[in-house]
């Protein structure tokens, strides 16, 4: 089964590229209403697809969002392994249009790379799975497991309409693994599978001082100023050697396993880079942690905005009457993000003075996610990229967040494989959005070596 | 002499509030454009008008800004004292219009106030001496004194032209004293000479981290926050007892006399009046100091801007690139602008991280303003004071600052005698200003008095 679909594909190369093309050209565009419509027809395509390919089931449900793409193949039988496959067919804008080389929705080839919006993020990398599971269909007749497809239409603007859906589909979701590819590989050469992502809470402070600006001449010196106030408080939630001060905040956190510090070391990672992309003189974190494991696998807390008074061209003498800031704190396991929402709160309460009046709110939460690199899911994916690239995986920690990736974790109950071909610089968010083509043939092969080697986990 | 300006005066009560109504109906708006030809209409308002009560010299000057108007009356001879009278023409703008209950370019006489923006601020109060120079010319036909006007027409927007002027016509504008009426008494029945006024420095410091936002998620832990480098220096900047923590900020400043502190107790100042001005649930300041001590006569530090990443609604997930801050610092007696910009920048810089660049910025100084209160000049004023109201003047220091009393103070080296006959609730700068019109009366009574008191300085 494995060989014929291997063959299949093989012989698809071409029409397989020409089908991608026409996906990556509807703007798909999730965060502008405009683009609604090509929300709605990417949508439908998808599902028109669907049915092409041989799958039993299609169909484009509503949600209180963008719609989300449900599809399945469910004769391998009860007794087979069940594989839940995410995507996201949503793409981010494409501005500023006018530093694309070729334009975002016309895409070319160039080289080894094909360029366009989505290319990698994500219609390229989900369009690799629907590929596999064509291969088999068309090239076997058959699948070796049950496959459930579950494509979101705005991954970009927050999840939020698939959220509520997993949680009100469970029944229809169960699966014994979940497949997802969304991130990156080091190069070419190098597959990965992604262990681990941060979790977040996002908090804002506001701090009123006086009810309205003060003129700084008649009371400067008698009140208390509410962004020195802030300031004061933001200043001693971390130490002069970067751990955060608030009481609670690490008790929950799994300590790095000794064989998990020796592979990160071992990831490609030069500091020289890291400065080139960053900016900064020098990196500055956590005492006791290297670069990558402070932007990967320990927990962060950063000022993400900041606002007071007067912050126009030249001068104004008040005292202001409010001051405000965005924080947002990464998560890793196994902090829970609405109990480190509540220490934040507390601790943030306590350090303000009593001359000013704090609001606290929690804006967001996404829960860390963690996955056993030995589960049996893993293990699969893991000889299936060997099979494919001709060399095992290395194991990655990502320190962003994805928050549907916990709520699969925690509402299914499934491992979740992040088993992603993107590369480091495909331009995600970017102009000249590019997936690396080889990329997107290995990757129909791997999945193919996946879904057999899942099947094989029953029968074997 | 004295006597016969008094009787005159009071003859003209009627005449005397009609011309004030005309030169409050010209919309003299300093910072705004298109009043321009108002502001000059003024001007020449004041010339023709200072011709007519007897001056031997008025004329309009160019600066570099608005013009200034010069009078002059100097036939008492090179013997005799001096006087230079300031005042300032220009007026702030009217809005919010919709609150105010008669135009304010449209005077009206409410009970005992008139109604006008500008009345109290300050074309009543210069156009109280202006009155009281006519009513010796014209009553008594000499003055004991010899007089010289200096009238401006932006101050509501920094002096600027002003400024340069006096630097460059020092030897024209010499005088033995310097008389200004811009400030308040604290009642109707309370005469005040304001002998203190602050300095200022105003800084701007701007945090570099990254080159440009980063993602919270893929660097978050490893790069130092900009806008947590700038908290982290602004909350050095003041110990825990409201101190201001900079090397040698302290080091220039005239400590209290014993007898001042007693006077300053003994003023009408009351906490409740001060929490309900403010809207604050309680004063903090520097210990040790009352309220009304340090509000007026110590040095403060106040952040009146602070900005960084993003500060619109929902959330962004952001190591912002830049932070920065506005910062004024108030000064007293006898600190140097110049010096506490170079004591705050210099421990600004080494309180920084070394991982991210700040630039450090001087964007405004003004030297702070005592005046000796037993200086023949402050002796006469006391005794024209209490001649006309019954009481002896109350000594009182102003937390703001006008810098072109400094620049009189320092550039012409004569005492200036700040007598004020506004009122606390004159509503300056804010809709519906109004004059008490018995200060209007008793106010040119008292500068009557007090040429005379400056007269008999040197014939006594």
């Amino acid at each position: 089964m494995r060989n014929a679909a291997l063959a299949y594909a093989e012989s698809q190369r071409d029409a397989f590229l020409t089908q991608l093309f026409d996906f990556l050209r509807i703007p798909s565009v999730s965060t502008q209403p405009a683009h609604r419509p090509d929300i709605e027809r990417a949508a439908r395509w998808l599902a028109d697809h669907m049915r092409a390919i041989g799958l039993t089931r299609a169909e484009v449900l509503p949600t209180a969002g963008h719609p989300v793409v449900y599809g399945e193949w469910l004769e391998a039988g009860p007794q087979a392994e069940t594989i839940l496959i995410y995507g996201h067919y949503d793409v981010q804008p494409p501005d500023p249009l006018d530093q694309w080389l070729s334009p975002p929705f016309e895409p070319q080839v160039r080289d080894d790379n094909l360029y366009a919006r989505g290319a990698a993020d994500d219609k390229g990398q989900l369009f690799i799975h629907l590929k596999a599971v064509e291969s088999y269909l068309k090239g076997a007749g058959r699948l070796p497991v049950n496959v459930k497809f579950i494509l979101e239409g705005e991954e970009e603007s927050g999840s939020g309409g698939l959220e509520a859906f997993v949680r009100a589909e469970r029944d229809r979701l169960q699966a014994t693994a979940i497949l997802v590819s969304d991130s990156p590989m080091p190069s070419p050469q190098q597959p990965a599978l992604l262990y681990a992502l941060r979790g977040l809470t996002y908090m804002e402070v506001t701090v009123q001082g006086p009810d309205h600006d003060l003129h700084s001449g008649s009371y400067g010196g008698a009140v208390r100023n509410p962004a020195e106030a802030l300031c004061g408080v933001l200043a001693r939630l971390k130490d002069e050697e970067g751990h955060i001060t608030i009481p609670g905040f690490y008790d929950r956190v799994r300590p790095l396993e000794a064989e998990e510090r020796e592979a990160l070391a071992r990831l490609p990672f030069t500091e020289a880079r890291f400065l080139q992309e960053t900016g900064v003189p020098a990196p500055w974190g956590e005492a006791g942690y290297t670069v990558l494991e402070q932007i990967t696998a320990r927990p962060t807390l950063e000022i993400n905005g900041l606002v007071s008074g007067y912050t126009g061209p030249g001068s104004k003498t008040i005292i202001p009457a409010t001051a405000a800031a965005k924080i947002s704190m990464r998560l890793v396991p196994d902090q829970d993000p609405e109990e480190i929402a509540r220490l934040f709160t507390e601790h943030v309460a306590r350090l303000m003075p009593p001359q000013v009046r704090a609001t606290i709110e929690t804006r967001h939460t996404a829960w860390p996610v963690l996955i056993d690199r030995h589960a049996s899911a893993m293990e699969a994916a893991a000889r299936a990229l060997e099979a494919v690239f001709g060399a095992p995986p290395v194991y990655t920690r990502e320190g962003g967040t994805i928050p549907i990736v916990a709520t699969f974790q925690r509402q299914l109950g499934a491992p979740v494989v992040l088993m992603g071909f993107g590369l480091p610089d495909d331009n995600l968010h970017a102009p000249n959005e590019k997936f690396h083509l080889p990329n997107f043939y290995r990757g129909i092969a791997a999945s193919i070596h996946f879904l057999a080697e899942m099947g094989a986990l029953r029968t074997g």
